[in-house]
């Protein structure tokens, strides 16, 4: 099944700079398969009409696709209930909304929030800004020499002053896991709620998240082969039932007075406004890709190339990667440096070649300084991605040496 | 040329219940014409990247496609700079964002926001939540008989107390247009700041910021042609420049520090996470394809579609328009109700007919409950529609009345 996946991305079979796409930014965002294009495009074609509010055929038609989306976020995640599911913008937004209207509920002067040094800036940001505004602190867990979260140090601070735990499933800059299931445990002990950041996960493995006992995990579409602009946040029940609304309108309203209004049931109190109708059908069609390939052979696939990647980049000279060189410890992202070379002209090297990799902070300033470096080059794999892709990553690489002779 | 129009949307040669699709129901989302299902797919095909991080060709194509749909944006609301544009998901977000953000900067304890009895629950329950919050009183400016708003009464409930006024440039319920640039004129004479919902108006009247001296406006992509899932906020530069980020994360940072951050420069402080990438492409076609009919066009052609509407419903039997009957005050929207018969019960008669029209509240309670009605029938145009539509929407209400022989 594999074999034939990348004739579905019809983007794979364009040139840039003249020669074949090598496209290894799936971190940043994925490509689109045809199913997802086509159900987008089928959906403006034949059911467009704002949702839940028409009792007309059409908008009927539109609901149900849309609510339908919901139950396939639903059973992708193995969550309870489509109560359960919020549609929103991005991973950002997801945690925006838990920062700014779950956040203040149980977060007060001197509590902690507890993140860690891997953490992506939208899993960091909202939380400085609902700790200074109720006056907590916000304190960071230690990794491993080789980029792992350091479990002990989870444990150790960890304290009855601990209300939320938020951290990355799997890191944007080093690929690794966090062992979910473990720390949402931990955190229980505690009391805290466990906020896990998915962004880099739901595209690579599996994801339970009654089985991991997390109790808001967000995620983006467009990472994971949907279109731009749709996000989910999964909650649990009983905590979403205490956290306040994060945006107001038409839709998720009750009954609205001159002075006051009452809102909603779950999941559309959450939902102001019309929503990415046509983005949450993409999503949609995204997840019945994913699944009709299966995730455990997209992990397997992707496991694969990280091997090969390793194994071939190791051999470069004055190329050191970040992060654990087992394979098995990482899901779908390279990072790594050529001494002597700034980062960015590595990538501007293999651009020409058609290799499209980023170069930067890929928004983790403190992972950054935790390694002691300003940026690094990320390679990163996704299953449409094959052993080609690699080699042509190799070739380039090799070629940097040859820009930069006196280094 | 408007002649051709009806070509490029396809749904509208679609069937509903058997019956020809005659889509009435522009004012809760617009059909898509195929230059901005191409635009979009042909993005996803060829530029798809993420935006701003990358150093590479595919991601510098993708980040000019988006900063372009930002241009397109500027240019159709005449702002003076691309810095005066953020992209959000909807009319809802935007409105939410100025009440969240900006909102607490101008409005405390005792002060007043001035709303209008024509307020979309969007630009009414954000307000109340302010009000709420740092102890603010909201006032609504009364309505003349035909459901124009009050300039009198708007100009006596103004005082040195009003901080922010904010009205629908058009009403979504009776289509009536807000005398913008004198509620504007009047309103800075007490120093309030003017936020106006546009969501009514961008796809049927030329829009020009400068030239109504507003403050803030918001409008939905969807409403105007372009995909579900992209919006805009145009702010003028000095008061966005005091205005806090309503969301917090990647893009928006200029530097990450463990305990805090510093914020990107205008527009991109307001844009966190991945933005709606395609979705502001989308939205730029939709301005190409607008501003190629021209706004005078299409304005013409509604007033058309709109005068023989009003005509022809006035030849009804117990049939009530609500607002004004002169087809020149209104724009693109017609409430009305049959007597005796509930609105859901005509909506769902015309819907067998394929006709399809929106029947409730419309987002819109206090005014419902101002025009002491529980509900209305909303028949509202776009300049694709064409008299054959107004000919199928009065067919289908003379059959109402045999549905109900004895009222």
């Amino acid at each position: 099944m594999m074999k034939t996946v990348r004739n579905d991305f019809p983007i794979l079979n364009t040139q840039i700079n003249g020669r074949p796409l090598t496209y290894l930014d799936g971190a940043a965002t994925s490509q689109k398969p045809w199913p997802v294009l086509d159900a987008v495009q089928q959906y403006y074609l034949t059911e467009n009409a704002n949702v839940h509010r028409g009792v007309y055929t059409l908008s009927e038609v539109a609901t149900k696709s849309y609510e339908g989306a919901r139950e396939k976020v639903q059973n992708f995640l193995h969550a309870p209930s489509s109560r359960n599911i919020i549609f929103t913008r991005s991973t950002t937004e997801s945690l925006n909304w838990l920062a700014q209207a779950y956040g203040p509920t149980v977060v007060g002067q001197g509590d902690e929030i507890l993140l860690t040094y891997l953490e992506h800036h939208s899993n960091i940001v909202p939380w400085q800004v609902l700790a200074q505004r109720v006056g907590a602190t916000l304190k960071y867990v230690k990794l491993t020499a080789d980029g792992q979260i350091d479990l002990a140090d989870f444990a150790q601070q960890l304290s009855p002053k601990t209300k939320i735990v938020s951290f990355a499933h799997v890191s944007n800059v080093l690929g690794t896991e966090a062992p979910v299931k473990e720390m949402a445990r931990l955190a229980h002990q505690v009391g805290a709620t466990v906020v896990v950041d998915g962004a880099q996960a739901v595209a690579h493995l599996p994801v339970d998240v009654l089985d991991l006992d997390v109790d808001f995990y967000a995620f983006s579409g467009h990472k994971m082969l949907a279109p731009t602009g749709i996000g989910v946040l999964y909650g649990k029940e009983v905590l979403l039932e205490q956290m306040p609304p994060a945006q107001y309108g038409g839709e998720m309203i009750e009954e609205v007075g001159l002075q006051s209004s009452t809102y909603q049931e779950l999941p559309w109190r959450f939902e102001a406004g019309t929503p990415n109708i046509a983005g949450a059908v993409g999503l949609g069609a995204a997840i019945d890709y994913l699944e009709h390939l299966g995730m455990a052979a997209i992990a397997a696939k992707e496991s694969d190339l990280m091997k090969t990647a390793i194994a071939e980049l190791s051999t470069i000279p004055g190329l050191e990667i970040y992060g654990p060189v087992d394979p098995a410890d990482r899901h779908g992202v390279l990072s790594f440096n050529i001494s002597g070379v700034h980062p960015h002209d590595v990538a501007t090297i293999l651009d020409q070649a058609g290799v499209e990799v980023r170069a930067g902070h890929h928004c983790a300033q403190p992972l950054m300084r935790y390694l002691g470096q300003a940026a690094t080059v990320r390679a990163s794999f996704s299953f449409y991605n094959n052993q080609e892709d690699i080699v042509r990553l190799v070739q380039a690489l090799k070629t940097v040496k040859e820009y930069f002779p006196n280094d």
